[in-house]
């Protein structure tokens, strides 16, 4: 049987498996949800010993536990490490969810779901493509799985665990797919991820929350002070303030840009796909070298005093910010995480406490097109969707791939089958079943590649 | 009996029955609260009835209902009309109460919860008061009481109950106690208080909410946005820059300021007793000057993004906030209503969509010290704290105040029992027991001199 009758005759079985995963609520910012944590690792081991691994294995971390899978073939073949990630995004705001988020529902040849696309539906999509060789006995390389849970919370205990485990990790190439392509008929391979540094911001004015009209005027108000030190972070041409903030940006060649505007990009799609009035960024920067070759400062979240229906006349104690920065080769999220943390120190009046904790960082990613296993996966692109893919530099982040090169020394490969429209993280995820069994072919002609 | 000796006698029922006002959570600005306003009027019906008068009634609105009752002792004695408020401000952050808000509690002196001062406590005086005079025959006045439901969401619906009710509210002076004393040991009539405008403000950006990664640095961030808008309000020295905006304000003359500086004024207990690292305002005006006699914009909320444990991150679509300010004599609300919404508009980029809602306003109040209702008061206070109360300008608004005097021609006079300690519109909302009996007893004498 080939790839596509084995996928089309198991289609429903393998949507019935992805829905078992996606069921669990393991969102992993929740300390609350250990169990659920653990219920889902253990769900994968599961599947993976049906799909005809050796051995799977639930191994423990100082956070949410790995699952650790193989099979081994035959000494001398090439091995392929797959990478994924069991944990999901918190779910708020729940409102705007037209279904549950944790039970998936399949509308218009999409599946709606937490998880459907990050990364429960791309991961799995590597069990099935797994599944198809084995089983077929077509297998020509050696297999090995890891799938964390702590991805969308920075992957905090990730590196210890593949210090702890380099021999058990050893491989040729890493698979991993946890990105978009660029559109449904414009396949992509990921060639670049932006860092990340994640700060929140507490502002306190006073000891309790006063009365607006007796103290107002006369108290400082920790959101006016809040906002004013928000505000001076990024200038009118959208340049981020911070002191040294730019100073290791890698200067992209102006050859590289040129290629980059290659990329098919159409502003009008763009800007009414999420309903902008009009784009927004740093000056002298097209959109896509805005999130591909640049850092951004954003606010992910802000919140003090009174929120509920209607007026309450409050100054209060206290203001919020969760503060976050993409970053870009070659900065170094230490570094930077320090400079903000010292500059908005530095700016914040002496009449009220300004204190900056650090919640989390993550390293930047570029890999080279011209890498054995990016010619294997360019390859695969070009038979399933008969087209050569773009390379693309993503503006997200993915905190472990940096540490998989750093610690494993191999370059992964990010073979994504998502969509920029899959509302990954927002309410109303979502992730296109044609891209899913397509995903799975390729993958399966990946192995073909990069086997011979 | 005497005064002191009734209130003595009688504490423990008068607290208990205040309790079974307080138990009530008529939380006005919550709309699904309804039925605990009808049952918090009903109760206050009961209980002025207990009292004495001739008749009392739960009486409609547009809005919550008001009670109204009387006591015609005879004609040709001065009319006393007492105002008072039943709802309550909401109680949230509830992890900071240390009991119960709708559970009274007393310790130290101080009965703790939500209303205690604000207005049940201080409004449930009057009845008292007007308990004892009545069941010792001692009434010299007519008396009426008007308590309403919506004081704490801008007294929405009491003009126009004034308005239709004009003959039935008649009245030589307005009683209102729902304002604060200098101190335990400085008595104080209030003389000025601020007016009240309140808006809210709505950011949005595009309509759902992003990967940050995906988008961040292309796509505005509302919350950076609504941040940089509310910075814009106020400059440097503390001054709002909204053109026009203190166009009206009422400079107090040097002599006027200058008895206002006699006011006892004790700046380290001030940033003591509410933990400030310093006071921060407008430049040129003291601490008192600035909530007497000059404007103040706060924001009073904000809201936008993920506001959870740990990180998310999300570029949201929206952010919101609560902006509200103080105004005094003579800046008319609906003109800053416009001269805010336009500025806030005008300042606001092309590449985001603001709206401002108004929420709602309240006019400025000032009343003369030589009316002879304040003097009846200054007369009352003195027998009972044997000292002269001092005239004092709050920046608290109370909407309804300058209603009165335009629609029934009567300028209140406001004999505030409570503390600036109280807590009000915060956690641990309090009311000194010592004042609660006092204020009995300065009402009465009130009475015995206005009724001379």
């Amino acid at each position: 049987m080939n790839a596509k009758e084995y996928i089309s005759t198991n289609s429903e079985r393998f949507l019935e498996e992805l829905f078992s995963l996606i069921r669990i609520p393991s969102i992993s910012a929740h300390s609350d949800k250990k169990d659920e944590m653990i219920r889902c690792a253990e769900q994968w081991k599961k599947l993976l010993l049906e799909a005809g691994v050796d051995k799977a294995e639930v191994m423990p971390t100082e956070g949410n536990p790995v699952v650790f899978a193989e099979k081994h073939v035959a000494d001398g073949l090439p091995t392929i490490l797959v990478y994924g990630h069991y944990d999901v995004m918190p779910v708020e705001p729940l409102e705007l969810w037209e279904s549950e988020p944790f039970e998936p529902e399949i509308r218009n040849g999409y599946i709606f779901a937490r998880g459907a696309d990050d990364d429960k539906g791309q991961s799995f999509i590597h069990a099935k493509a797994f599944e198809y060789l084995n089983r077929n006995e077509k297998l020509k390389c050696n297999v090995k799985f890891l799938i964390e849970g702590e991805e969308e919370v920075g992957s905090k205990n990730l590196e210890a665990f593949c210090v702890a485990n380099k021999e058990l990790l050893k491989s040729d190439t890493i698979l991993v797919s946890d990105t978009s392509m660029l559109g449904m008929d414009t396949p992509s391979v990921t060639t670049g991820l932006r860092g990340l540094a994640y700060w929140q911001i507490e502002v306190t004015a006073c000891n309790r929350d006063l009365h607006s009209g007796l103290y107002g005027g006369a108290v400082a108000n920790p959101i006016m002070e809040l906002s004013k030190i928000l505000a001076q972070l990024i200038d009118e041409d959208g340049h981020i303030t911070i002191p040294h903030f730019y100073d290791d940006v890698d200067e992209v060649s102006k050859e590289e840009r040129e290629l980059m505007a290659q990329t098919p990009f159409d502003l009008d799609a763009y800007k009414k796909s999420i309903g902008l009035k009009d784009i927004h960024g740093e000056k002298g920067y097209s959109t896509l070298k805005r999130t591909g070759i640049r850092p951004a400062l954003d606010i992910c979240g802000i919140w003090g005093g009174y929120t509920g229906e209607g007026s309450k006349t409050v100054l209060p104690a206290k203001a919020f910010a969760k503060l976050s920065s993409r970053l870009v080769p070659h900065q170094d999220y230490n570094k930077i995480k320090d400079l903000v943390i010292n500059h908005i120190k530095s700016i914040a009046p002496a009449y009220i406490d300004v204190d900056v904790q650090w919640l989390h960082g993550a390293a930047s990613y570029v890999c080279p097109i011209d890498l054995p296993a990016y010619r294997a996966a360019e390859k695969a692109y070009q038979k399933v969707f008969g087209k050569r893919p773009l390379p693309f530099r993503s503006g997200g982040s993915i905190g472990v791939i940096p540490v998989f090169e750093k610690v494993l020394g191999v370059k992964p490969i990010l073979m994504g089958f998502g969509l920029e429209t899959d509302a990954i993280h927002s309410p109303n995820e979502n992730f296109n079943l044609e891209l899913f069994y397509k995903g799975i072919e390729t993958v399966i002609e990946f192995y073909n590649e990069f086997g011979k």
